[in-house]
C-alpha cells in the first residue's frame, strides 16, 4: 500500500518524539512491503518562527494532499502571553478545521507494567479500557460571536458553544461505530439540566442510537462524568462528548492509566478517494519545553499514534496490532524512559525507538 | 445573636439531611446563646409539584428577607426529559442569582478516617487540603443568546459564555481574601490559549493580584487543571475558576476526598444590613432518588454546610469550629452511615444527627 505520510515535527520534544515515531514508520513500512512516502511541514511555534503564522498556507496543502499527518507538539512558553489568534496552538486549531477531523479518539487502558504508577488504587483502575470520543471541529472552540470588547468594568469576553445536528450526529455515529466492535456501550456526556445546547446534543444521540439498536446507550452529566472517571473508570466503554468537555475529561481520563507519555491520540475525518481516512495522529502529552533537546522524553506516545495511524486511516490492522505489541514488550522489559519506571538505567528517546523497532 | 435562616429541604434526600442539619443548628444555637428563626420554602421539583415552578416568588422573597439559607439537593428523575428551564435545577439556579450569591466555595480536605476510601492512592491524597472558589452566577450557564433553532440537519442549539471585568474581579478579590488566611496561593483556571473570555480572565486575575502582593498567583490550563487535581492535589491551596469550569472540577476535586457525602458548599454574595453575609448552604450530593426516604443518607454534608454557614454568614468561628470538631469525632469513631466505613452497625441519617449534637 502508499503510505503518503505529513510529518509536523512542531514544537519543543515534538521533533524528538516524531523521529523515533518516523523510524517505527519506516520499520513497519520495511516488513510488510508499504511504499511510504514522507514530507516533512512546519507547525506551531517554529512555524511562527520561520513564516510569521502558526499555520502557514504551505502546511494547509502538504496536509490536504497527504493521507494522514502525524504530528509531535505544538506549544512555546515565549507565546505565554499572545492572544490566541497568534499562538502555536491556532496552528493546531487551524489543521484539525482544515483537514475536517471532526473526531478525536483518545484510547484509556491500563498496561500491567504501569498499574503501580496510576494515581489510582490499583484495584480502581485495573481493568479500564475505555476510548473517549470528543468532537473536535465545533463548539465553543470555533463559535462566534467571539472576542473582547469595551473597556474598565464592562468590559466583556464572549465565547459562543453552538452545535448543528449534523455537527451531533456525525461525531455520535463514529462513537456507536466504534462501540460496536468494543463492549457495545456509548456513555454520552453533555449539561442538558443547564446547556440548551446540550439538550440538542442529548436528543440527536437518542435518535442516533436508534440506528444502532445493539449498542446501550447512557447519559451521563458532565460534572458526574468527572467524578465516575476517577472513582469507577471501568465502567465506561465508548464515552462521547463536544470538544471543550472532550478536552478537560479526556485528559482527566490521560492521567489515570499511569503515565501521559504513554497515550495516543487520533483526529479522524472523512474517507479520501484514495481509500485512505484523514486522519491527524499525536501524542496526548504536550512540547514539554523543559525537558526539550535532551533525548529523554518519552516517544510511546508518538509511536502508539503511528499504530493508531495504521489502524484508523489504512486499516491496516496487522501492522497497527504489531506496533502495540511491540510497545507492551518493551514496557513489560521495563526498556522505559525516566518517566516510567525502567528496570535498570532509564533509556533515551532513542533507544525506545531502537527497542521498539527491534520488537516490530 | 439572631440567626434568621431559610430551610429549603427540596427533593430526595435532601429532606433528611436537612432535618439533622437543623438539629445540629438548635444545639448550636442553644449552646451558644443564639435566637435561632427558621422559616421553611420550596425549590426544586417539590415546589414544581406544589406550585408549578421550581422556583416560586414566595420563595424569592423568603429568601431575600433570610440572613442565609440551607438548602438540601434539588432534582427528581420524572424531570430528566423536561427543557432546561422546567427543571428542578433551574430553581437552584434561580435562588443563586437572585441572592447573588457568586461565589461557591467547594473544600476539599482529608480526613485521616477516609484515607482508605479515596480512590487515589493514599500517598497521593494524604495532606490534601484545598478550596476551589467557583465564580456561580455567571458564564455559560446564563449567557445569552442561548437556545435551540431551526429544524433538520441545521437545527442549532448555542449558548453563550460571558463575563465582564467587574465579575471577574470579584470572584478573584474572594479568592485572594481566602488565600491570605490559608497557605497564600491562587491558582486561576482557564483556557486562555483557546478562549477570549478566558484571556479577558486572565488579564483581570493579575491585576487583582496586584492588591495581594503577599499572595502567589499562578495559572493553570483547565485541561491540566484535571489532570494535576488527580495526579497532585496536595499541590493546590485556592483554586478560582469561572462556573462551567468550576462545576467540572469541583466535582472531580469532590471525589478524591472519599466520600461526597462529606462535603459541605457555601455560596456567599454581599454583606446584608444585618451584618451577616448574604449566603446559601448545601452538600455537595443530589438528591440521590434511589436511597430517598430510607433513613440511611449521610448527613455530614449538610451538617458541614451548618459550620460552613456559621462562619462565612455569621463570622461565628468558634460555633463553626465546635460543628466540624463533632464531624472529625464521629467519623473517628466510625459512627457513620453505610457509604463510610462504619465501624460495626452503620447509623442511619438520624442517628449520625444525633451522634454530632451530642459531640457538640
Ligand atoms: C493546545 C490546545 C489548543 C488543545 C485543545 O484544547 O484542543 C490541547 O489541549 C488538546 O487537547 O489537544
Ligand atoms: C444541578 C446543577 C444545575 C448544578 C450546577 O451545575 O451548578 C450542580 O451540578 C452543582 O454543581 O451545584
Amino acid at each position: 500500500m502508499n503510505l503518503n505520510i505529513l510529518v509536523l515535527p512542531g514544537d519543543g520534544i515534538g521533533t524528538e518524539v516524531t523521529r523515533e515515531a518516523v523510524r517505527v514508520l519506516q520499520r513497519v513500512s520495511e516488513k510488510y512491503n508499504h511504499t511510504l512516502r514522507l514530507t516533512d511541514g512546519l507547525l506551531g511555534g517554529i512555524a511562527i518562527h520561520k513564516t510569521g503564522t502558526p499555520f502557514p498556507d504551505e502546511t494547509a496543502k502538504l496536509a490536504a494532499d497527504a493521507d494522514a499527518t502525524l504530528l509531535g507538539a505544538v506549544g512555546l512558553p515565549e507565546f505565554d502571553n499572545a492572544p490566541p489568534a497568534q499562538r502555536p496552538e491556532r496552528g493546531l486549531l487551524g489543521i484539525r478545521k482544515v483537514l475536517g477531523v471532526y473526531a478525536n479518539l483518545r484510547p484509556v487502558r491500563t498496561y500491567k507494567a504501569l498499574i503501580d504508577s496510576s494515581p489510582l488504587k490499583n484495584e480502581r483502575i485495573e481493568g479500564t479500557d475505555m476510548i473517549i470520543v470528543r468532537e473536535l471541529t465545533g463548539g465553543i472552540y470555533y463559535g462566534t460571536p467571539r472576542g473582547v470588547e469595551g473597556s474598565g468594568d464592562t468590559e466583556r469576553g464572549t465565547n459562543t458553544m453552538t452545535y448543528t445536528r449534523a455537527e451531533i450526529a456525525r461525531i455520535g455515529r463514529m462513537a456507536f461505530h466504534l462501540a460496536r466492535k468494543r463492549r457495545k456501550k456509548v456513555s454520552s456526556v453533555d449539561k442538558s439540566n443547564v446547556l440548551e445546547t446540550s439538550q440538542l446534543w442529548r436528543k440527536v444521540m437518542v435518535e442516533v442510537s436508534a440506528e444502532f439498536p445493539d449498542v446501550e446507550l447512557e447519559h451521563v452529566l458532565v460534572d458526574n462524568c468527572a467524578m465516575q472517571l476517577v472513582l469507577n473508570p471501568t465502567r465506561f466503554d465508548v464515552v462521547v462528548t463536544e470538544n471543550m468537555f472532550g478536552d478537560i475529561l479526556s485528559d482527566e481520563g490521560a492521567v489515570l492509566a499511569g503515565s501521559i507519555g504513554m497515550l495516543p491520540s487520533a483526529s479522524i475525518g472523512e474517507q479520501k478517494p484514495s481509500g485512505a481516512w484523514v486522519g491527524l495522529y499525536e501524542p496526548v502529552h504536550g512540547s514539554a519545553p523543559d525537558i526539550a533537546g535532551q533525548n529523554k522524553a518519552n516517544p510511546l506516545g508518538a509511536i502508539g499514534s503511528v499504530a493508531a495511524m495504521l489502524e484508523y486511516s489504512f486499516g491496516l490492522m496487522e501492522e497497527a496490532t504489531a506496533v502495540n505489541n511491540a510497545i507492551e514488550s518493551v514496557l513489560n522489559a521495563g526498556q522505559v524512559t525516566a518517566d516510567l519506571k525502567p528496570k535498570g538505567t532509564p533509556l533515551t528517546t532513542e533507544q525506545v525507538g531502537a527497542a521498539i523497532c527491534a520488537a516490530i
